[in-house]
């Protein structure tokens, strides 16, 4: 009887882990992002803080892009941090379900954003053999972000099936 | 015994199931759009990508507002991708919890978002009798998106129980 | 035998229930707000839309900032009534586990955002001795919000353990 209704039990707690399925990225294999991701019941989701990069050049005038590099430099500081942030949960770039990038427009570049710099940064972390994974994402130019000097800041969610 | 274990397994899979309501609108019946939506746990979620309106006359300036159309035509031209790749994932508009706009100023009105031209086009989508649910919404100006001639991009999260 | 099977269903209870831990909130205790939120599964989510402040002001000429007041008062506005909608759902400030901060230019201040307004209104509800709890968060100034005069709109998502 003990044995009959640890099995009930048993099977009860499979019965949730069967809808843990993996998160489905889906769109299409040559395009640099997912057109969307489905994050099934049963996830644990991490929220992750608009980051900003850290400052490569001290010497710099303060509140000029040069403390923080070009947009690539500072996309790289960016995932560079939020990576290591990510892994202190567990989670790593393959959990990545959403992204949303700001960025600013360059002074080098007239004014505008730089995307190509944006995605020489990105490409290197998703979407490669080591990580096919892609997030879903969405980037935009704002006006500015909370300090002169910063051209980019990214805020990601990443979800993973609960252990 | 077997038939009884049985029920405790079926009662447990029922469990799980009570928990996943629908999704909870709330907010003014008269208003456009949720103030706010509940998702219940044991909901799987799909984030889309911000999505960019499709090309209209290929005749026009390139980088030109007139490649795309005003916000009204190409609101409507991104709802009626997302609702085409929500559809592959077996969402519909009815599902989607969070909506978030990025407009750009339109030259044609002095370089302000077109607010009335995205409403235009989100009204026939959500919030009508055929489809009475509305999201949660922000909607911002945004000092530029990915490529010129844009005035509009949109992203969306649905959610829906677990089959 | 009916009382073991019952066992077996309070014990399938319990092992969702047991999935079902706090929201974790990490980072710097002297930060002001969270680097990462981890919602655990088994939660649901709330996402309130972008709410914006209230006027304050009648008499202020139509569509300028003093109708609504400084940053600090906005959003102090906009966290009242962030509040209260989360309330109707059982949800408190503790609960918030994403926060996303658009700001628009203060004419009074250059046109910069105003970020310690932002802080001084924030620093009241969140990371006090009652709401120790601080969401993560993006925050960034973008070209204009839905009406003139606004200098500040604010959207959420709370999550709790499922009833």
């Amino acid at each position: 009887m003990r044995k009959l209704v640890l099995s009930a039990l048993l099977a009860c707690g499979l019965a949730p882990a069967a809808a843990q399925a993996e998160n489905l990225h889906i769109g299409l294999p040559t395009a640099a992002i997912a057109q969307a991701v489905v994050v099934p019941a049963g996830s644990e989701t991490i929220y992750v803080s608009g980051i900003t990069p850290k400052p490569v050049n001290a010497d710099a005038p303060k509140g000029t892009t040069p403390v923080f590099g070009d947009t690539k430099t500072q996309v790289a500081s960016i995932l560079a941090q939020i990576k290591a942030i990510l892994a202190t949960q567990g989670y790593s770039f393959g959990d990545v379900v959403m992204m949303r990038v700001l960025l600013v427009g360059d002074p080098a570049l007239g004014g505008k954003m730089d995307f190509a710099g944006l995605m020489a940064a990105y490409t290197q972390e998703f979407g490669t053999p080591a990580q096919p994974n892609k997030p879903a994402r969405i980037t935009s130019q704002v006006a500015a972000l909370v300090a002169p000097g910063l051209l980019a800041e990214i805020e990601v969610q990443a979800a993973k099936k609960a252990k």
